[in-house]
């Protein structure tokens, strides 16, 4: 049996899930959602998702030739899990009707950690996934930055992290958002070092974030301090061996973001990069201190703890890293199986 | 007999039309050249191109585990024809190579009309390229001219043509260009008018041109004095009916080059877009002239007119609508069947 996943919301995230859940054994895309006709939608429709859409816009899609599948309602009747990626706060406005249906729901990382009362990191704690009715699967910058301490933590143990975020002002397709020509810094403690602490509560941790004209990824630069500290090539090591987590020399073609976008175009679709890239130059171990930047995609790097996710939530795994494995290699990432162990 | 194209320079250009000879019936990839390593050369290694390597890099690339070919001179024994992809000014130096070696050569549009006395654009000139020995393929921005501007022509008369073109500032894995944050004039009359004259002599075009901070693609404004003028409905019939050229509205998910760019990176490799262009919303006719926004995709339009060019210098293909029909149908751009004739 076959798990049907419903996907209410097509833009960034949701479109990258629907394809992350086409490509997995043991689920299937029961529907997305469309609002008004778009080209976006289009896309949907060659790659044989059914579309579900608010009555008063179906007309429109019908004149297109699309076969609409029903309302979101209707969606909720057919899906045993919604992943909903709809825009922040709409998400909260869409769960009583997700309690309503009886049908099992995951929201993305810009709703409250309250809305669901579960935070999700796939490394961090898979575990605690398991059959849960209501998850929330953490942001881009929470997602790589739970990667990391949690590989840190378990191989040397985490003291604490100091983090910058140096932020993408908007998304590729976004041209209505800034800044464009400055350096915006966030007034206060950023919400980054809070929200890897949903996950992960005993990780004391500070972020400071500065959004930037750019919108191809985020990078971060980390002080991490450790209670046993590696050497560097040890911390190499163990970055090559952990799952979700590429480790590059700019010198071989990686110098910037640009050139990491460049490299993907080449090989995934949407130049999409849902691993943590940790560039090798300037990684360092000072004393008890590792010094760390890391490139982290925003618009994909979420897609594989959002299947893991619902593999977690409908039962069909319960091995962390089993789950990580069929994942990774459903969505065409997977490193050596020897990192999975 | 299958036509051995080899590849010299294996960047933005050099890519794209090597994975457009490998898709291409009747013609293979003798091979590409390489100086040193950088991760881009794993995707020519993954695409099974054999790798030709100056003789002080070739131990860089056997060290990787690369299979080196030889050197260029050796690629310009194994090929019938090479396309020369490198920066501007290096072909010129690379012509007297060709020429000792005899074998057939294609430049790029920032080399000078004189170095091959022949100017390449397939719906302007494609059987004046037959059997040709050199050939210069015009740039990213005269192609998209020529493209329109002999459809028009052809159609209903140009008399004159100003275009204005909005350029953008570098290509998107270049991070060492500029402008930044200023929008830069060409001092003068740009040389896109000028280059238009290469392939079309008859033509009567003025030019002028803008560099701005972006990316995605090149934007031109046109106003075309026409002989005998259509409807705006007659010239959103002759664009859909036209090769190459696709029509859309801004309102459907294309307001702007980011949406556009969106669009193609849900299903094109690299969000390559070889065809011009043209918005429906700007365009217009008022008395005797068009008025018309188009958008160029700098990093691929080129593509398509390398392949006729191959053909043509070839012999593979006499007929150009036949010939541009099996390079779109190849390269997953082919309009209905009925647009080539």
């Amino acid at each position: 049996m076959s798990i049907k996943v419903g996907i209410v919301g097509y833009g960034t995230i949701g479109k990258r899930v629907a394809d992350g859940v086409a490509a997995s054994p043991g689920m299937e895309v029961a529907g997305v959602t469309g609002r008004r006709y778009a080209c976006k939608m289009d896309i949907a429709r060659q790659r044989g998702y059914p579309v579900y859409v608010a009555p008063d816009g179906a007309s429109e899609f019908q004149d297109r030739g699309f076969e609409v599948g029903g309302t979101m309602e209707d969606l909720c009747e057919e899906a045993d899990i919604i992943v909903d990626a709809t825009p922040s706060k709409v998400p909260a406005q869409n769960m009583p009707l997700y309690e309503a249906k009886g049908v099992k729901a995951i929201v993305q990382g810009g709703e409250d950690h309250a809305l669901t009362g579960f935070s999700f990191s796939s490394l961090a704690n898979y575990e605690e996934a398991l059959n849960r009715e209501h998850a929330r699967v953490v942001s881009c910058n929470t997602t790589g930055l739970s990667r990391l301490i949690s590989t840190l933590d378990g191989a040397y143990g985490v003291e604490n992290v100091f983090v910058t975020l140096i932020r993408r002002a908007a998304d590729p397709k976004e041209s209505k958002k800034g800044p464009i020509n400055a350096v915006k810094p966030v007034m206060g403690v950023s919400h980054h070092g809070p929200d890897v602490m949903t996950v992960m509560p005993h990780i004391n941790i500070y972020s400071m974030a500065v959004a930037v004209p750019h919108t191809l990824s985020h990078v971060h630069t980390l002080r991490v301090r450790l209670e046993t500290p590696p050497t560097k090539r040890e911390l190499v090591e163990l970055f090559d061996s952990t799952p979700r987590i590429v480790l590059r020399k700019g010198k071989e073609g990686f110098s910037d973001t640009a050139q990491i976008a460049e490299y993907y175009r080449d090989f995934r679709p949407r130049y999409d990069m849902p691993e943590l890239f940790i560039w090798d130059e300037p990684l360092d171990v000072v004393d008890n201190y590792a010094y760390i930047m890391a490139n982290v995609h925003q618009e994909s790097i979420v897609v594989p703890e959002n299947i893991d996710c619902i593999k977690a939530m409908c039962g069909m795994e319960t091995d962390k890293m089993k789950a990580i494995y069929e994942t990774d290699k459903a969505l065409g990432i997977a490193k050596d199986k020897r990192c999975y162990t």
